[in-house]
């Protein structure tokens, strides 16, 4: 086990142990359907405590379990064989979670899918108050396109989806800036434009002039050399978004193809990847976005500014004056060890008087409430 | 998505597809994993006899079944809680099935989700010999685009995917024609460009110049009046297509926007009702496709040619002159009523001596190689 997957592992433990199995019984009878089911399905529901009552039909099962946020709660089977469980108050927004049927890991048959925690799977939203920024709106609305390329450092069919603003379409002279978004571990790159609805907060965004019009580009962080004969995985990601997505993406789209207008962020493990490509790469881009995550990950150690990146943040000037926005995002409830490496990160850049945002999205986790709030709050910084 | 993962495969005859629960226990042991697996899932697989081999981790269940093409394998259990069962042959293409675990019907955590069947759920593809048409290749590939946009006539938020070939983008100047295309019941608007391959059925075409470059919009053929006071639902699909979806495709993308230049489409339910909207507004289309349905579904009786359609089809002479390709297509192994549906169709287009092509998909019965072999044939006869 890498040393990360001990941490996650050790989180899992201690949250599982501090959470009842059991559910008070008077709860508020309030609930209605998750707003991510699939249409017309009544099951899985919140209620204005914030839990989650998830049912499913399996008349022959022993024992029936709804599996959120490191808890496995006990569901009960009526006479029908509808077996019926409610969790604790979860935090507001986007979780992932799955059924257990007599020690089946299953996906709940009334949820849509979405990729996270390396498969897919159901998840429940619990409506964020602030939740209108991410609103489906009657706005105009850009599109999002699956754009599929063969990628010759890695000898595979990749994909990227590229949201294009609802002017790009109409105003067919005009040329847009360009943000690269990274999503994180076990997911891939569905994720911003589905479960982190960077399209619609682009949207929005726009709409309301707090962002200007801009592309967004989301492709896979995973990307590996051919390899052989069984020699270890090496990553060719940023050879991959150098060399591959960036000249694609200025041939196929009318972007303004210069460092001015070019941004790089991601989440988690994207926000680590795109600090070491934006940081080897300051002639490429002018804009860094990390969101709960940074290139020391997963270390709260003091930073030693001459060997970290080598050397990269050394030059305080030079990059006060290279960089038009290094911006960092973290959820106040996130576990360790990520306020921990994200909060040494930043004491290196005050003590080298290094310029940067820092945004906390309140009373959210390792999870994409932070992920969105992090992107409406970014996203309207860039390109001013 | 490897490049290479070919799989060598024999072509068998298909015996019968006799229900039978037994399976023979000396099948081919010659399984791979599905193409439509999830990223690193080894189950389910497919043999060379076209054979299903499913498996879960359920150690406390006492029944696991394999569901799929209406028949429930049992699956048996080994030592460690994993249940594996195998399926009789199966015809060449995409099926959709689920698992049973105690009585639970669940999609299968192998596999990638589709919507079908009125949920997101579990499928599998057996190669189809002529599975070449719709491989993802290394060539110039379209993009495929989720346009939101607002329909007043619903009074809801609603989505179609749009194809623009792989010149939209570098030819700047140039207009396309468009093909309106649309899934059957039960589906939605992502059928044709996940399951149905759409897009890769196109780009190959368009590669090997078999079919022009053109658009192709998907949207979903639910579309009802807002209701009031639990009155009927009232279908306004065809207002929704001539009233705000093609003017906004029009004024979205670069399309030649006359009826020479328009196409529409569609598979069952998706064939019956766009033949309606064909016939109501000649003047906006000029090319048709129905893919295993007609509108006399599902009556086999023969057509009264002057109450059918409001006496639509009477003016064969007129007919002719105006529709540039009038096309069905069928699969050969597709159940009652749509042999005796589309044949009593056929026969009044014969009598009154109305052009029409006609396409039977070998071997295939009311799925989706069907429709991806139909597209494939219809596309290629499109705006000559």
């Amino acid at each position: 086990m890498k040393v990360n997957s001990i941490i996650v592992f050790v989180i899992t433990i201690i949250s599982n142990t501090s959470f009842s199995q059991s559910v008070s019984s008077n709860v508020v009878e309030d609930f209605v359907p998750s707003s991510v089911n699939q249409q017309g399905k009544l099951y899985p529901q919140v209620n204005s405590e914030r839990r989650v009552r998830a049912s499913i039909l399996a008349p022959q099962a022993n024992k029936v379990q709804l599996d959120l946020g490191g808890t496995k709660y006990d569901m009960v089977k009526d006479d029908k064989g509808i077996w019926t469980g409610v969790s604790n108050p979860q935090d507001e927004g986007f979780h992932y979670y799955q059924l257990n049927i007599d020690g089946a890991s299953v996906p709940d048959p009334g949820t849509v899918y979405f990729y996270g925690a390396g498969r897919l799977g159901s998840a429940i939203e619990i409506p964020a108050s602030d939740r209108d920024f991410y609103a489906m709106k009657d706005v105009p609305h850009g599109l999002v396109s699956e754009n599929i390329y063969f990628s010759k450092l890695t000898n595979s069919f990749r994909r990227c989806f590229v949201y294009t603003p609802a002017n790009y379409n109409t105003d067919t002279k005009t040329r847009f800036p360009v943000l690269y978004l990274q999503h994180g571990s076990f997911e891939d790159e569905t994720g911003w434009a589905v479960q982190g609805k960077a399209n619609l907060i682009l949207d929005n965004l726009i709409t309301s002039k707090k962002a200007k019009p801009m592309i967004v580009v989301m492709d896979n962080g995973y990307a590996y050399k051919p390899q052989t004969n069984g020699a270890r995985q090496e990553s060719v990601f940023e050879e991959v978004v150098i060399n591959e997505i960036i000249p694609m993406i200025d041939a196929k789209f009318r972007t303004i193809a210069n460092r001015e207008n070019r941004a790089i962020a991601g989440l988690s493990m994207g926000a680590n990847q795109t600090m070491r490509i934006m940081m080897n790469n300051l002639d490429t881009f002018s804009h860094y976005g990390g969101f709960s995550g940074t290139s020391n990950y997963p270390s709260a150690d003091a930073i030693d500014v001459n060997t970290f990146l080598d050397g990269k943040f050394k030059d305080a000037n030079a990059l006060n004056k290279k960089i038009k926005l290094f911006w960092l995002g973290l959820g106040t409830k996130e576990p360790s060890p990520f306020p921990g490496s994200v909060g040494a990160f930043r004491t290196m850049l005050e003590k080298q008087g290094i310029k940067y945002g820092y945004y906390e999205s309140p009373e959210t986790a390792h999870e994409w409430l932070s992920w969105r709030r992090c992107l409406n709050q970014f996203a309207a910084k860039l390109f001013q």
